[in-house]
């Protein structure tokens, strides 16, 4: 999710903004811009690379725009173009644009409450509801809407609304969901994670409060309240996984959290080893923490071939038994004959786990180590991270031996709960504590799913 | 450079044997299979991706096959599919097909004394040279023509040639460009890097010998030679930036020669800092040397945006002053306020590490020392590296000290020609020496270019 | 517009039905299937053939069918994919969709009401507006909901509806827009043209009548009435230039009406010449009755290029003042030193007849003496025909003689308001008349615009 | 075919002249141009639509060009782009590019000869034949090397070849093939048919000469003789059914020697009916001349879908078994009840014949007589036409009477070898003949296949 407002090139630096913030959703895009009359939409299945031509942008132009790339989670997986958001609404007497991130908890009785009352919902996206219950408030102004509806709510969101003439943004009274602004120019631009704001020159300001919806207009920033405000309790599988190395959560550097996350593994879990290899992407910076705390030597034993993209022929079963590789091949000349401790983020299914474990055997490795920088995860996700995709959750059945034997390592073993909160909230005047739900089972939010 | 004998998916398997060498050419791709009866071609311009659909690799089916990836060095730039490798030629009495990589240097002058003889060549490709040549001896079989027809031509090379029933590989005699033999089943592979046989579950068998002609049939494999062997000189720009890390060359695993590149550079050149940091991704593995030998911790202070393809739209001139960032951003989190040892494999024009510097000193960085894993690149390549992108090459022109200047970095330095030669050849008895002519000048080949 | 109902394969003859009137809108087109239990669309911007590929037929399935291709007036033109029809709407309790043809003239009014009230709409599209209020009427079943809602609706339309168990079709109280009901084994059809019909090799049964609702089922065919019936008004610019030669509308064929056009033109408006050519394509089958009428041979003096699709480059400026031609170019061999009775279907702008009519003279013609087959066009049409291209209509500014002088004619005549409804109406009995408000002022439905 | 010397707009009016001859290929196209400097090519498979795109265009410039659309005889269909021509030759003292129409009949023995000596050829195109031939010829000019190799070339054809500073045009002794010289503006235009000429607003010059060699410069065009001028025979399927109506070949504009071949029909082969119909397109003017010969009323009885293209989805047997059509639909409005003479230019297999007579029995034609508008094709051709697709010539095997029965006709009757002629060759001083050797089996050109 990206906004911008105040800047000549809108629709281009929220084109980079969305490309930053990439690696959050591939299944499509779109930005909506305004220019100060009225508003454009331009949207599309795919990368932000394939819904967007250099033509694309230049008629969207634009003063402001807010933009989004698309995740899909159970619900709404595959359902085309109309549920790429932002959605975009026209009536008589204005325009309107919603882009939302999260889960709303309770959309299927807000839908069945609008629908009853004769309104025809396009999408099943949580944004449409949004705009209908807006719709229907009986407030007079889009603001007094926003708060009059925000309550009815329950779940983890962000959302940004555009207006001609104003930007309108939210987050859920326990800040699950990742929301920072920054400062371009003489404008503001909003951003799901921090790396965007560095790769189009913003600079950071601070984050959307737990509760908070601000007004963003030609006036400047102001701050409204929606709900009591309550400690942050920031989703930890962004600091695990999801987000890019390099931005900043709840002002931690998400890199640098994970090389802790590393140090505390060798601190807790040590190993009798020749080197130290981490799973590309997500797993580098945990095995350089854990190379540097443990003293072994950090090697290339996993290599990520860069070049697969959508249009990649999968190779056969038969060809993939005679040992074709795909996205991950071990490097034999590093890892034959040697004891490697092996650093991978978490482990869901398993199946990934032991494909990997058995390539570097096969490519000559004398023992594996497998240590998960994360606790194990045995509950499921309401707050917007897909768990169709985390659903046979592997620790959810089995012993962590009986991991082990499945998965054909010689050891794996987790970071404990402490551990990993501590390599995250470093300064508990900052940080008060992260959403832990997926491995505690505590959940900061009450809702049916 | 990919070559496949005696497996019943020979198309398939050399889509991945391409595919795991795309790095090294991004302009096309093409296979030619034999069915044992007759030979037949797909190719185009664009990445092996592209090029190549699943329908394509069934319709091409065969059990032998040879394929290509297309890198123009500066003369045949833009010349369109039909430059594109293997060309197939068709007569009367059967086809043959032809692969090559390098440069042949008096290739101009065979062309001339061709077209004197009543040829008509179609394309200005090496291979095609090659074809008319042995087209044109008065030896009767393939191989009698081709050990005739060598040593006439003066330059680098590796070439594959298949017939319906037989491939010929081959080597020129200092062997500077790489070309490895794996076993795959019953049958052989043949690949520029050995990390292609990694990929497709192929072992590595030998290299092929300086001066050595091999012809692969169902007999099995005969090894011919063309020339007196002599000691080989592989490319020691192969090590520093152009083959894979897990990729093996003479028996050296690149990965391992980088760490020992940037351990020689932190021995030879060490910096007061507070962190070592790569440029993505060739300068990595040094990084990790350096850093381990120096003792400093490796930060990841760099990220490259993966998403960044062909069709990415590039950020025009004024918003690329205003900040935005394309495919390489600095992570202000982790080098705000620091001292950074910045590792770099080459120095070429000077351009890229000018912004690389420029970046990290922006997002706070205190000191910038740069630390090139290589001897600085003074002298123009005739064995097939691209000196169009190293025209204007910095080091030619330019002082250390002017460098450091011009890049606006607190230090420069440059790997010594003995740390590089000694990070390569670990063995003499098993590697004689390196051509490291781009860099003294000291050429192993004569000829005109 | 086509529907069918109880035909196993539905998409695809939707897609031959669709075909057969593809030059009735060629700027999108859609369907939506069902298969009793469910809706599905597809649909997509440019010609059918561009928007269905075989997979997504196979993808439709289904056992009914509606479906539409797209024709934009003034109001909505380049409104992009969201306005192509049929529309599809889903709620918690089902599915519907909605095709129309034509235009609704308090459509802004019906809008304004629905917004008011709460509601969302996101195109401006009258099958919305009509989707609209259906949810919002208080009848219990979608037959009650339509015949309440109909009387509202003030214009000439066509309304095919879709449920996952019934189809709705239904006409305007003045039957201005043609919509015929047939049959294919024993299921129904129904389409604008008859045409339609023969290509899928259904029969025709009967036209649906004027102000009547058909609900068809599993159960049969039910006829329902929402407005006292009227005489039937049918468009007169079907016959002379909209429908294809091969419909018949209201019992009558058009290519015979149009031969009938030609030889009242004939019988009418002599000349003294050599031959009769006629515009390609609406014009040949008038050309031919004037032909027989008056004795004169019928000659191929202008010639249509077929091979020009959307992707044909225009001829510069340049290269058109230079003699280029695009679409239609005179033959030269027929033409020379002739005298030309030249037969057209009508003048708009008379940009198009003058370039013909200097193309004949530039090739040779003698004489040139432009005879119309319609009365001339004067005054607009709010019953779904097009005006933005009819806007400057030249005979509503000049006389006959003026226009002979502008398009550089030896004579210029229009078929009179009496010979052209002679020509459509054979048989009181059957056909009571015609709508010709464009040409004579006379507007069958009042409403504003 | 088409060339054009001596214009600024060279390529975008190849573009038009390929346009205008589009039915004579629809396989491939391709321009080269010269700017009087070098040679520059421009092709692909497909239409000349999908080829050519404004930006191609542009890029070719040119002040001189060759052009061509390919169609595919037995020996080289599906070749791939290959052997789309113009064919371009690039050598180390300039460039020459050869397009060519016909059939080389001892092409087979030419490229055994070429091979011998020690070329290689990359196609089985004729034109490369003769580029070798050329290559190869002692003569020190290109015109003295031309002049030098046609004498041994055995067929029916044209060619156009083009050099940086000369165009080459030719044709066979027997001037089998049609190719026409025009003027525009000071520049020169070839063409294979007129038609070409009258869309970009050229004047017919005159035709090339049988066995004359024309080079067209700066300097003008200059004529050579390379056979004893023979009398020409143009081919006369050119008139049946191959060229444009509104070309002129061997100045007989060829949709009045159609409607001259109907006429000869109907006063050869009167038929009992109440009108005329023909088989669009090629038999409409047939059609026209028997009806207005006859007194019968000319109607249009079968209509073609113009919307079909290259995408459009062949209707399963299923489908079509049940009565879908696909390209030709019989209008039942005009046809009910009548008895019917349907003229069709010839009959090859009979099976198109035959669907539609079944057609319009269907759509209730009393009777269907079918009149044929040329001689029945009983023998092959040598000389360009494709007989792959005439191969199973139903004339060959059967008699009119079991024709008649096979396709279900009420009778068949085929214009006479006396009636073609004449409707052809109006006056034997200008044309002394056509070749009608698939008819008759005299063939004018002797040779091996």
């Amino acid at each position: 999710m990206f906004g911008i407002w105040g800047h000549e090139k809108a629709a281009e630096l929220a084109y980079y903004g969305l490309h930053a913030q990439q690696h959050r959703g591939q299944e499509g895009a779109g930005i909506v811009v305004s220019d100060g009359k009225k508003l454009k939409l331009h949207k599309g299945l795919g990368l932000v690379n394939d819904v967007f031509k250099q033509a694309d942008l230049k008629k969207l132009g634009g003063k402001a725009a807010i933009a989004h790339v698309r995740y899909s989670t159970q619900g709404d997986k595959g359902k085309g173009v109309d549920s790429v958001q932002p959605l975009l609404f026209h009536s008589l007497t204005g325009s309107i644009a919603f882009a939302h991130s999260g889960n709303i908890m309770n959309s299927h009785e807000l839908r069945g409450e609008l629908e009853s009352l004769g309104s025809i919902l396009q999408t099943s996206s949580d944004s449409e509801n949004l705009a209908h219950l807006i719709k229907r408030s009986k407030k007079e102004t889009i603001e007094g809407a926003i708060v009059d509806v925000l309550p009815k709510i329950v779940g983890a969101y962000t959302f940004i609304v555009l207006k001609e003439d104003k930007m309108y943004v939210a987050a859920d009274p326990r800040g699950i969901r990742p929301l920072s602004i920054g400062k371009l120019g003489d404008g503001y631009v909003v951003a799901a994670e921090t790396s965007a704001f560095d790769i189009i020159g913003a600079s950071f300001e601070r984050e959307v409060l737990p509760g908070e919806l601000i007004v963003i207009s030609d006036e400047g920033l102001e701050s409204k309240r929606f709900a009591i405000r309550e400690q942050r309790k920031m989703c930890a599988m962004e600091y695990v996984y999801l987000s890019r190395p390099d931005s900043d959560l709840n002002h931690v550097n998400v890199h640098a959290s994970r090389k802790r996350m590393g140090a505390e593994l060798a601190k807790e879990l040590p190993a009798e080893a020749d080197m130290v290899i981490g799973v590309p992407d997500s797993s580098i910076s945990a095995a350089i923490g854990y190379a540097e705390q443990s003293g072994l030597p950090y090697e290339m034993g996993i290599i990520k071939n860069r070049y697969i993209g959508r249009t990649f022929i999968q190779p056969s079963q038969e060809l993939r038994e005679q040992g074709v590789k795909m996205k991950l091949s071990p490097v034999r000349g590093i890892v034959e004959g040697k004891r490697v401790v092996m650093i991978d983020d978490s482990i869901v299914r398993g199946t990934t786990s032991k494909r990997i474990v058995r390539m570097l055997k096969e490519a000559g490795a004398k023992e594996v180590h497998v240590r998960i920088a994360s606790p194990s995860i045995q509950h499921p996700c309401y707050y917007g991270i897909d768990m169709s995709t985390r659903k046979e959750l592997i620790a959810a059945n089995n012993t962590v031996e009986e991991i082990c034997e499945i998965i054909g390592a010689d050891s794996v073993a987790y970071l404990s709960d402490q551990g990993l909160e501590e390599a995250i909230v470093k300064d508990k005047t900052i940080n008060q504590g992260v959403c832990m739900a997926c491995m505690t089972g505590n959940y900061p939010v009450k809702g049916e799913s």
